[in-house]
């Protein structure tokens, strides 16, 4: 795939004012003073340590152990979903391309702009990821282009199964990202899903606290992950979840992160195989503890959102996103879009905030674009490509906004 | 493969006065009155709670943090290798594999005898485990049965690979296990790798402290993989590491670990597909703490294994286990081995002895038996079901003789 050349870069003058534009505004949300503002550092306010030592008293630290199941139990009652705890997020989501049925050869559909772990998930299981462009309103995959695309790609076999008519490769299932805690237009992504009998996964590693239309992340897929790495809003050291509205799913999932393992008297026997994706409970302490402060957590996270979606409501070059009518973020990241013509200040604009304090981010490089992922299928990226060149995340820890 | 069909079980006066000699020896070591004594549990008196503390109040819990680095030196320094932490022994398992060059539809020889992990990371490369014998004095790969049977077995082709003369597959690598910490035949298990060009990995996941001829565990073969789960000498609630003599093997272990990320400029790209296998600092923090305490741990369990080994020294029936002269093994799990004529014995042995509060276990089902690795290529596997009849490992924890 070629690849739109690079847009040349405003000159500078033009850069610095720019820059100087988005760190007053910076400065109204974070007094650059009480700086530096890390991009999300994780907040412990709460029962971690008595949690911890718990286990150490109780010599409970392991892939058993009373906090997992809390664990669990607790993010069922706040999701609303059956929720089985595991190592990561990615583990997470390996989980949910198998119990979707994803083998050796098939293909599955993957937004370019996600991280790595999205992508590398379908490798694991011998698949090949196929990425789909995404929209600059939710930054998700964008449904429509999704369907008109599938509609010119894929073709109905003997099998029931959709094929791409160029690999011949059956298409499987469909990975849709929460990008920053933002819900993709799920509803719609849902009716292209069936339409082809394919899975619906939700990539909702970043999306713990966010709802599409009251339903939380992961309720409209087959099923989800959620990640509680160390800068996620909350964190168990590592840590993840998938989280399914199907209880045999959660069953499932249930098994095959626990290596499969079968009582069969004094005997240790595996009826498939298994994968260690156990949640320590040691680190499932440090998820309750976190747990139990996610609603504090999410209302300042809101809290920062909204002030900096006032911040930079009046500078044309660039916006905040905000959340779209249906959905209800956790605003993970807070992240400007530079406007068309200013996305050559990208890098100029980054090397200015963080020398200011200012920990910024841009987006992932687009899948398509690494490497090992360079010659697999994709529909025409130009969004994908112009959000590369745009999106610059803020700092949006708890912490800025606690109350 | 047709299984040799179990033995008859011996009448039940006899199996009550076996198992009434292996309890007197039992109360002998650990006096019942002062039970219920459990297989293996954690030990926490050091600095555990301390650092768990240290992670909460610098913020650093998750993938990176001083922890991380601080565990690899010191495990380095212990085992005289490169150590690269990850989140635990399987993934541990799987990067050797990685790093070895298994490819899918490969071969790797693997002991029937062994955790399901062992296959289980074959088969996440894409591999076909081809499993074979063990030998009773160590527990581990026979050498002498592997070298006659890989002859017979393996063809030359032109690419310098041996092959699988009927499945026509390469065979890449042959992983060893230190079962319960006894080192197998490294040094003629090296040569017959070596005679083949086949990558030697050691499954050390249980043999932390364990040295064959003075060169601890994961000296001899390309690398090695060591565990930290909540039963082995040491725990990090999950936990495991790659170790190995060679630099650059560790840098590529960190690497692949860790998501194979490569700095560029503001951009986060990745060079290969890569794993979130990174161990967390927090759990690095519990390993740090339980590192210190190794040597008071291993002398303890030594003391344990020497009672053992003394108490069942007049019974004709069953012999525990004991170290070759080449070898100084670690005594992860002390183990009886029932002689021949008493191996229908052992469902009672084990009902009588978790019953009386001395919690044992049998050896895990072979390999070969499991459904999914069932049509896998295998050599003759006549000791491996004979050591499934005849293995009870007993209480090992090192709280059991610690000074």
């Amino acid at each position: 795939m070629v690849e739109p050349a690079i847009r040349p870069q405003p000159h500078r003058q033009y850069q610095s004012r720019l820059a100087t534009e988005i760190l007053r505004r910076l400065d109204q949300v974070l007094p650059v003073g009480d700086g530096p503002y890390p991009l999300h550092e994780p907040l412990f306010a709460g029962n971690e340590k008595k949690y911890l030592a718990e286990c150490i008293d109780t010599g409970w630290v392991s892939s058993a152990g009373p906090f997992v199941e809390r664990f669990e139990a607790e993010l069922s009652s706040f999701t609303g979903l059956h929720a089985v705890a595991c190592v990561n997020g990615t583990a997470a989501l390996h989980t949910c391309l198998l119990l979707s049925g994803v083998s050796p050869d098939d293909e599955v559909l993957v937004p370019t702009v996600t991280f790595v772990a999205t992508a590398n998930a379908v490798s694991y299981c011998g698949a090949v990821p196929h990425f789909v462009d995404s929209e600059a309103d939710t930054l998700g995959v964008d449904p429509d282009r999704l369907a008109a695309y599938l509609d010119a790609t894929l073709e109905p076999r003997n099998d029931d199964v959709w094929r791409n008519k160029v690999s011949k490769r059956p298409v499987r299932a469909l990975i849709v990202t929460h990008i920053f805690g933002h819900p993709p237009k799920l509803d719609r992504l849902k009716a292209v899903a069936d339409q082809y009998g394919i899975a619906l996964i939700e990539d909702a590693a970043e999306a713990l606290g966010t709802f599409h239309e009251s339903a939380h992340a992961g309720s409209i897929g087959d099923c989800a992950a959620l990640s509680f790495n160390g800068n996620k809003t909350i964190t168990a050291g590592g840590g993840g979840a998938i989280i399914t509205r199907d209880p045999d799913v959660a069953r499932q999932a249930k098994h095959l992160t626990t290596t499969a393992r079968v009582a069969d008297g004094f005997d240790w026997t595996h009826d498939t195989v298994g994968y260690n994706y156990r949640l320590p409970n040691i680190n499932a302490a440090l998820a309750c503890a976190q747990l139990e402060q996610l609603p504090r957590f999410l209302a300042a996270k809101r809290r920062l959102a909204d002030d900096y979606i006032a911040a930079f409501d009046d500078l044309p070059e660039a916006a905040v996103i905000s959340e779209q009518a249906q959905a209800h973020s956790n605003y993970w990241l807070n992240t400007l879009l530079l406007k068309e013509k200013d996305r050559g200040t990208r890098d100029h604009i980054l090397t200015e905030t963080n020398s200011t304090g200012y920990h910024c981010r841009p987006l992932w490089t687009p899948m398509h674009r690494l490497p090992m992922y360079r010659d697999c299928p994709a529909m025409e990226l130009t969004t994908a490509q112009s959000l590369f060149e745009s999106v610059i995340s803020l700092p949006s820890g708890p912490a800025l906004r606690l109350g």
